[in-house]
């Protein structure tokens, strides 16, 4: 296998396969509950039952950070592939349903006994901010052997997720995952997922993007944590000699895409109704991507990617509601 | 218990306890299916598991129409009470979950064996029209023994879901909520629920209206199927000497409240973004009730229904996202 032309997904996508469960909030349930806002928070069994039993009631939407990446190309006309484990108990079987009829190809056995389904217990505040309290079960037992190497070699794209780090054996399947991409002459994309999980593996975060990464994403917070530093464009310089491409998120700034010695600054969409900014940068990753593996420019896929997250704040949840395809003639306008 | 001076609950609904899946469809689907387009179809869970492997990505939330009912009431402020039977797995606990976090005070027991929580498949069109198919599931295990006196006695409304009717022992629990409420001085009201409903049905919803019924909710086409009439006022004045009070929804053109000789024609709130018009009927119910037990005129108690309703379409799903306190102003003014 050493030929783009000759794959079978565009995108394949390894993450913490997750039911997310979200309710509006306010400030105060933050506060009170000792939550940093904005943030993805893991939690165990027993605090999961805490904050849910507290909370409003709720939506539950199948989720997943690199999970909603490949629905999101999925809804932008593209073939990838999920690979993320679940438990076979009801709310596997939702996730399964709802990554598969979303038409992504999902390349991983649900485990048959120990930990439920992953559920992410999302707090939305009337700024739409989400903020993310993560029950991982079942996704702790991803293993190497979860990865399927036909798969993910005849992939044009391996994307991994940053939050696979914080388990020993899902940061091993994502290892080899990136390994066998590369063997196959495929690239290599990396999301760093949050700060603060930025901040628990910096220093392997660091060798990572140096050595075995092409594409990264990150938010703003994510880069400059990434090299400890308060300055953006020193943040960005940093990287630059070490990835083909990086593409920085800025909220409602657009994003900052590096490529060689090049920088592209891309202006956000304007979008007049935010609802939950849950899986902006999912989708944001998601419309990169997939111009990407098209061949567009840098600047068209920071575009469609903007354009992508733009669509998926718009309304609750972090998958999209309907196909995207009319988000090319404007990103290529 | 003699007068509503002493009410714990202003209203006590009883109805199907059920976890919506929703999700977007086209017309294709709902005619390849052999679908009713709006109408809710009962299916066994043969058919529930065919419909949910073909359909789209869904979003999963509590639903059940005085269940939800019950929970607007809770956004604007009242201390609404609920009577459903499911069952005690992992939907079950998202129901009672939800409901009870809703402010609505849910009392009955989880079934501990037989079928699972009920679920409606909900298909949502691009005109905002939603197709129900409900697996009722542990609904069906609803008995007379689930109604507890005490508290029917002291709700200012008993509020009866029609489509309980479809199942003998859940329509016994409900001819026997009826009975205490009326034994106890307290006011009874019941929504047809749907026209294939009362098809089903049309006899006995005849005899009920024309003896126990205070208060009647329908829609257009509910009223015309009651006594299978093509003429709207002569379906009107059918139903006048029968009730005390009787609310009929016209879609886009609001309702008319019949209260003795008097009728009252109140235009709906203009929406300009419908999104989903799940749970539209059961919100109007609850706006209409939540005005009537505060004593509200007939015209008042139409305005806050329209309202509700009017809130609850401009969003996925047929629970309210946030409190509706601000909708008293407008309505009374």
């Amino acid at each position: 296998m050493s030929s783009a032309q000759t794959a079978s997904h565009d995108v394949v996508a390894v993450g913490n396969a997750i039911v997310d469960v979200l309710a509006h909030a306010d400030e105060a349930f933050l506060e009170s509950h000792g939550m940093a806002k904005g943030a993805m928070t893991l939690i165990d069994a027993g605090r999961a039952e805490e904050i849910y039993r507290a909370m409003g009631p709720g939506v539950e939407c199948s989720g997943g950070s690199a999970a909603n990446t490949a629905a999101v190309v999925a809804a932008l006309g593209g073939r990838p592939a999920y690979i993320g484990k679940v438990r076979d108990d009801a709310l596997g079987a939702v996730f399964r349903h709802d990554i598969e009829n979303a038409g992504v190809t999902f390349a991983c056995a649900p485990s048959d006994n120990g930990s439920t389904t992953a559920r992410c217990l999302i707090l939305v505040t009337r700024d739409a901010q989400r903020t993310m309290n993560t029950y991982l079960g079942a996704c702790r037992e991803l293993t190497e052997t979860d990865v399927d190497e036909a798969l993910v070699a005849a992939s044009q794209v391996a994307y991994l997720e940053g939050y696979l780090w914080d388990e020993a054996s899902a940061k091993a399947a994502m290892k080899k995952a990136g390994a066998v991409a590369r063997a196959a002459g495929r690239e290599v994309a990396l999301s760093l997922s949050d700060p603060f999980c930025v901040n628990r593996h910096r220093a392997e975060f660091q060798d990572l993007v140096k050595s075995d990464v092409d594409i990264l994403f990150a938010n703003e917070d994510e880069a400059l944590a990434l090299f400890e530093s308060a300055d953006f464009e020193a943040a960005t310089n940093a990287l630059r000699p070490h990835v083909k491409i990086a593409a920085i998120t800025r909220g409602a700034k657009g994003c900052v895409v590096i490529a060689g010695n090049a920088t592209y600054t891309v202006a956000a969409q304007a979008v007049y109704d935010v609802v939950d900014t849950t899986g902006a940068g999912d989708a944001f990753a998601a419309g990169f991507l997939r111009a990407h593996t098209m061949g567009f420019s840098p600047e068209v896929c920071g575009r469609l990617g903007n354009m992508a997250a733009g669509r998926i704040i718009t309304h609750f949840g972090a998958r999209p509601e309907r196909p995207m395809a009319d988000l090319y003639v404007q990103a290529t306008a």
